[in-house]
């Protein structure tokens, strides 16, 4: 029984609007947030925002949000800390026992092999710390390599391994990172690149993402993943698995690279887990000194948010379910006339629309219908619902989704009203 | 009337060495934490560790704890949130209203003209999009500047201009930093840089803290601070004040820099802010999708517990308990005899021992004595108590310092037992 069901009025709504016009005011990082401001309420897959609109929401805060709105076992962590504040420490030199509780979940799912962990404050910083650890080894690293499409975060170092969106690098210096196609070529290219110019010693890593996330969530081949292990296994290149939107079960096993039976050196996760992890081995160990981060193993809340959501994924068979939803969706969308290329593993899946114009137009005509998407790559949109969805709710997306395609196709179709300032409003509409 | 007083039996106890063990074992960033685990109780200037010991704290979390522990204001905040969760958003998409009251409390303190604000997640991402913000102005960027002993975050971007510590930067790639001293002499050498080697266009920034942080707590002379602004004003290279240790009331101003009657063109703070934020005008204002952060604006509980600290500043009067207790600090410390260099502003005070291992030692006496403190430089420790910190409890830290200081300079003084595995032990201590 669905308590909730989508629910618009106008979008934004007044009290909603009030903040957004603040927001576009004063941000230095506007960049057309979605038409509603959250009111905290909700449960599972749905949420309210202040001005009462109800959202089934397939976005889920882009990955961060795996067990839905106001989830039992989370209240009861919020519960917790009612009686203490801080619950932020500098968590690297003052430990807190949230720290050692979160090192201990997320070594019981870590890949084979891995036993040193170093929490941080983002997944842009555990991909800094990632690319740290395997310039530690590579100490004469001339460049590094990673793939087309790919996005690993925002800070210089991340950035530098990103090539998603030309606005995100532009104008920002970058380090020497070689760019692979996304695809089974890139086997020989990279054999080739270490024959011809680069001494392996000189590559600092090779990085990928286990699905690719904001690149259009594309899922790579098991050949292009084997391969890419095989080469940089034996010229000793680290590898690191970028999981910050894959991980923590999203694709129906715990890390996406495990549907590709291979094991990387190092490994980035965050988003689903609430706070940056860099994962390695012995073999990558530090001195101490050389990495750290103030709040890092710090936030207790974040931390024990962190720890409960692994531990609810185990105790409900969350992965299963991940799994049988994931098929069930895909399924559904292969029936939906106008709906192109749908891929995706487990929950992180996606489709596309004939044209960047038209993928914009759907996104907000899903948001009018009370369905919160994400774009991604040119014509793109993103489905990431929680991990608890049911067929219930995925009958209740495609419903909007093809009342929604049929609006959008109707002749002279254009959105109207305040929405056009926010939210991912076709480029072309004023 | 003080309801706690140090009070320490065994470091570390037994109930915080089971969990120090584990961290030891698994953090890749293991660099000797403190030698206690935190249990989340405490009031004021005073904290519990989980074995019962009780400590006066003038570390308050490398300055991340500006109200003390459990300070009602706060618990009042978490209370707000017992039947929510999460509290944490993808922000800079999804808004929450606590972004909004983050912003408006920031603005309200910001430096004169700065009326643009990107939230993010820590220090070291201040600084980064501090940097990426300069940069988008001056687009032929070719080499940037900083200053010795300067410490501006471990990610890439941000690391490219520390100068703190050689183990923090080595083999790690960076971008080009020139480095002037942190003195008068910086003002000739810029403009000499310029005349000879630069176009003031080629230098992206010149980058400096309020007052240097874990580089020694060195106050800038208000002539260094001056002259830096007079040549990058009049040659127009964005000046960026890295407040994130300095700033948020913690020197009796709002931020260091206004000692000193300049203002910068760029800012980052975060710490005391209790997430990470960079400020600027109107002019620095980016293309849209040019910096941006998933959790960025969107911790709803951070967000509130940092507008509540800066309300409850302005409040509380807390910028005059600053000054005043500094005053009164330092004033103490000068009488104290083996106490070299005593230095500050307001509550960020440090001072000197002869030598880094009687630094080290007496960091270690002081907590077995029930007080936390912090190194900073080679032989410095820092003193940052909560910005509620009572003449009272400036007289216990000095009653502790004094006989600390006489234990430690007993004749064949050593630490013995567990303590010798966490903390700053002296170095060449086994």
């Amino acid at each position: 029984m669905l308590k909730y069901k989508p629910k618009v009025k106008t979008l934004p709504g007044p009290r909603s609007n009030t903040y957004l016009r603040k927001v576009k005011k004063y941000n230095l990082g506007w960049n057309h947030p979605y038409p509603f401001v959250h009111s905290g309420k909700g449960k599972g897959s749905f949420f309210e925002d202040l001005d009462k609109n109800v959202f089934l929401d397939f976005a889920s805060q882009i990955a961060s949000n795996p067990l839905g709105y106001n989830h039992p076992a989370l209240i009861k962590v919020v519960k917790q800390f009612k009686n203490q504040s801080p619950v932020k420490y500098a968590g690297q030199d003052f430990t807190v026992q949230e720290h050692v509780d979160m090192i201990e979940e997320v070594l019981s799912i870590a890949p084979k092999g891995m036993n040193k962990i170093f929490l941080c404050n983002s997944g842009g910083e555990a991909v800094e710390n990632a690319i740290k650890t395997a310039i530690r080894k590579q100490k004469g690293m001339q460049r590094a390599v990673s793939f087309r499409r790919a996005f690993h975060g925002r800070t210089l170092g991340a950035l530098s391994n990103t090539n998603s969106s030309q606005v995100q690098k532009k104008h920002y210096p970058t380090f020497p990172v070689h760019r692979l196609p996304y695809d089974t070529r890139a086997i020989a290219f990279l054999e080739d690149m270490i024959k011809r110019e680069a001494h392996p010693k000189d590559i600092g890593y090779v990085i990928m993402e286990g699905v690719q996330g904001e690149g259009g969530y594309n899922v790579p081949s098991k050949k292009l993943m084997k391969g890419i292990r095989r080469i940089t296994k034996s010229r000793g290149i680290p590898l690191i698995l970028d999981e910050v939107q894959s991980g923590m079960g999203r694709t129906g096993k715990w890390w996406a690279h495990q549907h590709f039976n291979i094991n990387p050196d190092i490994m980035s996760s965050a988003k689903a887990l609430q706070v940056g992890a860099t994962l390695t081995s012995k073999k990558y160990m530090h001195e101490p000194g050389s990495i750290s981060s103030t709040w890092g193993g710090g936030h207790r809340l974040d931390l024990l948010m962190g720890a409960t959501i692994i531990r609810e994924i185990k105790k409900k068979n969350l992965l299963n379910n991940i799994t049988m939803q994931g098929e069930y969706l895909r399924k559904r969308l292969d029936e939906v006339s106008g709906v192109l290329n749908v891929r995706g593993l487990g929950l992180m899946c996606a489709f596309d629309l004939s044209s960047t114009k038209k993928r914009d137009d759907l996104v907000l005509e899903l948001m009018k219908h009370g369905v919160v998407t994400l774009g991604c790559s040119d014509k793109g949109i993103r489905l990431i619902p929680p991990y608890t969805v049911s067929g219930e709710e995925i009958d209740m997306f495609i419903e909007a989704l093809e009342h929604s395609l049929g609006n959008c196709n109707k002749k002279g179709f254009k959105h109207t009203g305040l929405i056009c300032q926010y939210g991912y409003c076709a480029r072309d509409h004023s």
